[in-house]
């Protein structure tokens, strides 16, 4: 008999997107056409600058990087974050590995087993899996669709603030709603922190996704949070490197930069030669990420578009990110992304969504909900919206009204 | 008033390896040329087949790869294993962001908050690190420098065994020791941790660097220790990749691995691109590491021989990785590695070393102790070692007997 595993394990949540993953193994060996609208790894290419940063590192040894990140990279990130205002010093960033990291750091500094973050939901499923890791309990908050989850009222908050209660976690622009916080909700939050003496834990890594003309506030320039706020971000979206795993801690508040320090100096180092080439991504031209901003804005119109045509899809207005959180006519989320894999194609092509199940700590909430990524070049998308469209006709499960 | 953070932040130790870094910059910006012995970082070149294969991969946008590590790669590894003798099929092993998270994994696994775990001393330091992070409470057990730091005898193991124990973690070659441990003894341990149902996590990321003429018993070569072991490895030192943050969580425990399945997901997936370079450098010729041990030997041979002739040094015998921990005659090791960087140099130069207080859990143990890395080449240790015996000649706090 093997000896049991912690509680912990058995409470780690399964990754919602990838626990579809055997069934659209198993549609592509019948030859089906698969559209990935179900994880948000975007088409886009990543800029040339990082692939030449790299080719001409010319190493012999690969050696650690310093456990913050090279001291290189560490200057040129800050100063990078001050051209876009936020008021960012070397000392004030440790570079990790990818903005999961940062997240996962931020909670150990802030948080023993036993403690509580309130986080709203639907929520980036990870938050889930990273608080149980270390026995931090999530309380979430729910916010409404029809209200294009915009964050809930600070009574909201309050009346689940408990003596556990350390964090509140929020994701600007976010995921998996594509939901802008206003500044004013932002601005109530900073107020409740200081009041309450909590930290604001914001993972802001879509920041550039925002198709609102500028982007949203972030926690770092509201200039009375800067004891109570530590942002979360990452190369991944920005710079389309996902696969790079270099994301960035930041906070004004030195207390907490020495704390995740030692977090960082436990795993020696995050990865040198991705790092080398971010040190490269970052010479990239505005015009890269303009580009990029302005391929999604249209994907972004394209999919609401679509999504607004299908009978009894609710489809909220999305202001940033590359995510959609919808409501569709059916019985239930998990069954019907199962199904689109399982027993459906259209001209032997279907699609792979995210049931929003997984984005909800209240069980039973998002049953009718799924996360859209809009991740796929227009072309791709519109034969994507056709797969959901006649999908949605011929499910088993779809509610009668809409199926008229 | 910024708000508190965590008991375990306050906890969690400082780098041993690290905490002198501000003294080194220090002898840097004076000119001094510094000898670093105080950390794993090999100067041998990495396998050309690593470089050749980033540069082929002519990818255009780094995406995320598997969770687990791609399949490619995962397979290629258990082959690799299998050709060491090692059983492991493809399921048995996930890639993970170097060994680090290996160990921080198999950590989680197996241990909730409360739960301790034994584990010989002087150990090294970042399983401190890891077990705080997850509220796990280490319980050391003194070794032995005059007995090369072998395994304690099993009752020692037996008489720390509590409800809460959850797991023995070695370390075999051992880091900080270099201490090979004998099958005999891994069979007795094995027999204790069927008896008591206890996993035994073995980081076994030296285990090319022996120099007995074969490799150590690895845990998975003990059949009736299926079910109870976790292997814990990494490229860092075998292929000198520290830089590139892959390693493996290996077991035949399918449990222990759908759970370390559901950690991994949780922070997406390791480096791509360095994913990459691992195929590549995994296909370098068996003479690439016959060279690096060989290497390593010589290097061996030369410190134990210039250590051995210093009065009042202890050199124990070293038998794999690339670290000896030795007593020398000083009062304070933590106190004798600062001053070799802030007050000491022979003709422009000195020596970094490690204290050994930081890798041992009992408070006041290793305080006569360093952790010598011989990861430079035969000339420089050579000066390396001038260095440390004048500087044991003029060192305040050597004791006298030494100083005749």
């Amino acid at each position: 008999m093997a000896p049991p595993l912690s509680q912990r394990s058995q409470s780690m949540p399964q990754s919602p997107i990838r626990k579809l993953m055997p069934y659209a193994e198993q549609a592509k060996a019948k030859g089906i056409k698969i559209f990935h609208l179900n994880i948000g790894q975007p088409d886009v290419p990543s800029p040339p600058e990082f692939w030449q940063a790299i080719q001409g590192a010319n190493l012999k040894v690969l050696e650690y990087s310093h456990a913050a990140g090279s001291a290189e990279l560490r200057e040129k990130v800050a100063s990078a974050y001050r051209a876009m205002n936020l008021p960012v010093e070397t000392k004030d960033l440790i570079v990790t590995t990818a903005g999961s990291e940062a997240v996962a750091f931020a909670m150990q500094v802030v948080c023993d087993s036993g403690d509580e973050v309130i986080i709203p939901e639907p929520m980036y499923a990870n938050y889930i899996g990273f608080s149980t890791a270390v026995g931090v309990r999530v309380v979430p908050i729910p916010t409404k669709i029809e209200e294009n989850f915009a964050l809930p009222g600070i009574e909201e908050f309050e009346k689940r603030i408990t003596p556990k209660t350390k964090a509140i976690v929020i994701c600007n622009p976010g995921n998996p709603t594509g939901t802008v916080y206003s500044d004013r909700q932002l601005e109530e939050l900073a107020d409740l922190a200081l009041a309450k003496n909590l930290f604001i834990i914001s993972d802001e890594v879509y920041r550039e996704f925002s198709y609102l003309g500028h982007p949203p506030k972030s926690v770092l320039q509201i200039e009375r949070l800067a004891q109570h706020c530590v942002m979360c971000d990452s190369v991944s979206k920005r710079f389309s490197l996902c696969g790079a795993r270099i994301g960035f801690l930041v906070s004004k508040n030195q207390e907490v930069m020495g704390a995740a320090l030692k977090y960082a100096q436990a795993r020696l180092s995050p990865p040198t030669l991705e790092s080398i080439g971010v040190l490269g991504a970052l010479q990239a031209p505005a015009s890269y990420f303009e580009g990029v901003r302005a391929e999604y804005k249209r994907r972004r119109d394209l999919l609401v578009e679509r999504l607004r045509g299908i009978p009894g899809v609710l489809c909220p207005d999305i202001q940033g990110a590359f995510y959609a959180t919808v409501r569709l006519p059916i019985d239930d989320s998990d069954r019907f992304c199962q199904w689109l894999l399982e027993s459906f194609n259209l001209d032997g092509r279907t699609v792979m969504l995210a049931p929003a199940t997984g984005f909800y700590e209240t069980k039973g909430s998002g049953v009718d909900e799924v996360r859209i990524a809009y991740v796929l070049k227009e072309e791709n998308l519109a034969l994507a919206m056709d797969c959901l469209t006649e999908a949605l006709k011929v499910y088993p499960g779809t509610r009668q009204a809409a199926k008229l």
